[in-house]
């Protein structure tokens, strides 16, 4: 796919956007969006013949690349037959996704409630622990996001969340573990893990066991930094959430459907949560869809008592019908085993070697598709690179290197000090190593930097 | 199109429903959910070959029936081309459906931002009236619906409410005009609405303006009856939020896009509120879309300092592309037009013939494809046919009357002592009269329980 520049188009699509589209967390007139003219696999074009490859996956949820050709025929057959249908009935594309996705969630979540984003799921989950327990605080994590919206946002533990909030009622913040940056004064990560655990139930302890509704965890933080938990950190959360009678929720809305090079994130840890929220890679975004993924005890809640929470959108057809098609994808083409494999021999030793060759990097983890890179002014303090939440001048060195990427046909995902290597799960070799040849060059950018 | 009875499918998908398909709204053991094959213009089937015509537009959002073939293909070929793209770009689709949105609205509504649904807009439309004027209550009519969202359910004044109500700081309701049960002791639509104002402005007042933020209502209140507003009413509360300078919020996720028999139902009432959400009609629901429509002035408050709110599916390609496709086809259909036209021409006289006949039917009210008839025990006492939110045996004369209704062929929309006709927007004159007969019919099950 070679694309065709047609820079009028760009201007006019540029026009219009301009003086018609409001863009999320953003100052309307301090941005310059790029027009994209088109997209397949792990790249996407501009208007004047510029490719990039996707290292965002848009923002990490095109987990089977841009323009899948089984998922976009199940979407037109699905337009074809039944595009939308009202959620209070029985419909084959909703059924079928609500089967597919409780085949693969851990433990006995097999119940499926359909949103159509992680916000929306993370909100009704929240909702299900209050009514559940009967208590009204969620614990959730500094370094987090959970969404937009008012409930998702104020659980949301990095900045975005000041401006909403208002002292909303309910919401109480606590440290995950974060060995590189450790507030627990911790040397290995046995230790972090013990000490996390540790000021979790001090907290739960301090606010109250039987206030405490829901710990709602992302179960590898990703935005905030894919900071992987030290082994035994959420198997000693699921034990003081049943040591207290606590709902234990995992949002896995960016770190579920192959991210991890497992179905989901909660795998890897062999932990079962009580509630799973989930978005993004389900379809891989090609039409808006999000869950939550419900045991068996939290559906027996609700059997004879109506939950109380709803949308019209739920277990949209359109969109579950391009769950099921990406889900069959997934399984068919190996995505999951593909991301796990590729990411431990090709992208962690890639980044592991780029890491000896640029002192800006403080930090290499992750896991399958999953990977963050810390850079750092200095590795021995691991001050970083740039102040947090930094903006305009102060943000300066994180904006050169990015636009050094660009540049050399790199799209990169950038957060505050770090950038994120988090390609489609189907990403290939070839492209895998080509973008790590662009990162490598382009953090020479950032090591100017460096003192 | 013949409805193809195929049973052994319908058991299939019903039984994966049953075991893995979380409902809205609902006790999930207590629900028996109809397994619908197919849909078409103004009709749907079940497996077992029975046909029902929608009067409800799955929850009032089919404006353009089902499975219009322009639609249709419109996501087919944008499906082909470019299914989804971050927020962040500049895309065809999603420049183009803002353009075509802002030349409908009212005013200077000429910004807009893209979300899911109705929920969500809501959310994001609170969020910007508080950070825009600096204050923190938002005003909310009783006998309104908002969304499922945190946020939006707590601005919400209906029973849907009650159980996520847990004390949220800044929402307060008051009372809007609604003549057939009057609470202002009101004897005419004009003392009504002076009065009504009345009641508004000593909330505020006694609220304290300087922290009043935003009142927002529903334009023409939708599920919680269609009560059109008083003549004065929306203009009243126009001059009330520019004297103690709060944020005009119209909520159009119901009443937009032709349901009323204009575009925006703000146009029936010559009014321009200072933000507008919408959803529903938009793309007839075809893929999850809603939104916030955003004067110039607020947008303003948002072009240097960045608005701190998204989600990941803002302004989605596929979405976009239906919506697009939805309006140009109301456009070139006349599809306004024929709702205003059947509206007055068909629906209007269809039902006050009707209400003549029953001695259940209190009030017939409504305009364009949104109307209700309010089922009553008693004319003269206006006791309701069943009690506020009556479940199980106190509400066995609606469940009987929506009986009689679909074995008759007809699909209710039902809400407590409430049936609103509200067809898709173009519903035929044959269609409309063959509903309006099977409704005829049905009444008189409703009859039988009048004193
Ligand atoms: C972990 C997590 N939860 C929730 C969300 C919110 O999802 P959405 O943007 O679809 O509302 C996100 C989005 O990035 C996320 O990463
Ligand atoms: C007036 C109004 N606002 C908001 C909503 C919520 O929309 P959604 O269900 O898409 O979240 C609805 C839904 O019925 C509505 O009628």
């Amino acid at each position: 796919m070679t694309p065709q520049p047609n820079p009028q188009v760009g201007a006019a699509v540029k026009a219009a956007d301009r003086a018609h589209v409001f863009h999320s967390w953003s100052a309307q007139e301090l941005i310059d969006p790029l027009a994209v003219a088109g997209a397949e696999g792990s790249y996407f074009w501009d208007y004047d013949g510029n490719r990039y490859l996707d290292f965002t996956s848009g923002l990490v949820y095109t987990n089977i690349g841009y323009q899948h050709p089984k998922v976009v025929a199940a979407i037109q057959e699905q337009a074809a037959t039944m595009t939308t249908f009202a959620p209070a009935f029985a419909v084959e594309a909703r059924s079928e996704a609500a089967r597919l996705i409780a085949e693969r969630t851990p433990g006995d979540l097999d119940k499926i409630f359909f949103t159509n984003g992680g916000a929306d799921a993370v909100e009704h989950a929240t909702r299900m622990a209050r009514l559940h327990t009967g208590r009204p605080k969620v614990l959730a994590a500094y370094r987090s996001y959970h969404g937009g919206t008012q409930q998702a946002i104020n659980l949301t533990g990095d900045p975005r969340r000041w401006a909403s909030d208002t002292g909303t009622a309910g919401v109480v913040h606590f440290w995950a573990p974060y060995l590189y940056r450790s507030r627990f004064y911790a040397e290995t990560e046995q230790q972090e893990c013990e000490r996390a655990l540790q000021h979790l139930e001090d907290t739960i302890v301090f606010e109250g066991p039987q206030t405490v509704a829901a710990i709602i965890l992302e179960t590898v933080p990703g935005t905030a930094g894919i900071m992987i938990p030290p082994p035994g950190y959420l198997a000693g959360v699921r034990a003081l959430c049943d040591k207290y009678g606590i709902v234990f929720v995992l949002d896995e809305v960016m770190a579920g459907f192959g991210r991890t090079g497992e179905w989901f994130a909660a795998d890897l840890f062999d932990v079962v949560p009580d509630l799973m929220t989930f978005a993004k890679g389900v379809n891989s975004g090609y039409v808006p869809l999000g869950g939550v993924a419900i045991s068996g005890q939290i559906a027996e809640t609700f059997a004879k008592r109506p939950y109380p929470g709803g949308l019209t959108y739920s277990g949209h057809p359109l969109a579950c019908a391009a769950a099921v098609a990406t889900i069959n994808v997934m399984a068919e083409e190996g995505v999951v085993e593909h991301a796990a494999n590729l990411g431990a021999q090709v992208i962690e030793p890639g980044l592991r070697a780029i890491a000896e060759r640029h002192p800006s990097v403080g930090e290499v983890r992750g896991v399958g598709m999953f990977w963050a890179l810390e850079l750092v002014k200095d590795r021995e303090t691991r001050e970083p690179l740039v102040p947090y939440n930094a903006t305009g001048e102060a943000n300066a060195p994180m904006a050169a290197f990015g636009a050094a990427a660009k540049k050399n046909g790199l799209w990169p995902f950038i957060n505050m000090n770090r950038t994120h290597v988090v390609p489609p799960c189907n990403v290939t070799e070839t492209e895998a190593k080509e973008g790590l040849a662009a990162l490598d060059a382009a953090l020479s950018v950032a090591d100017e930097h460096v003192r």
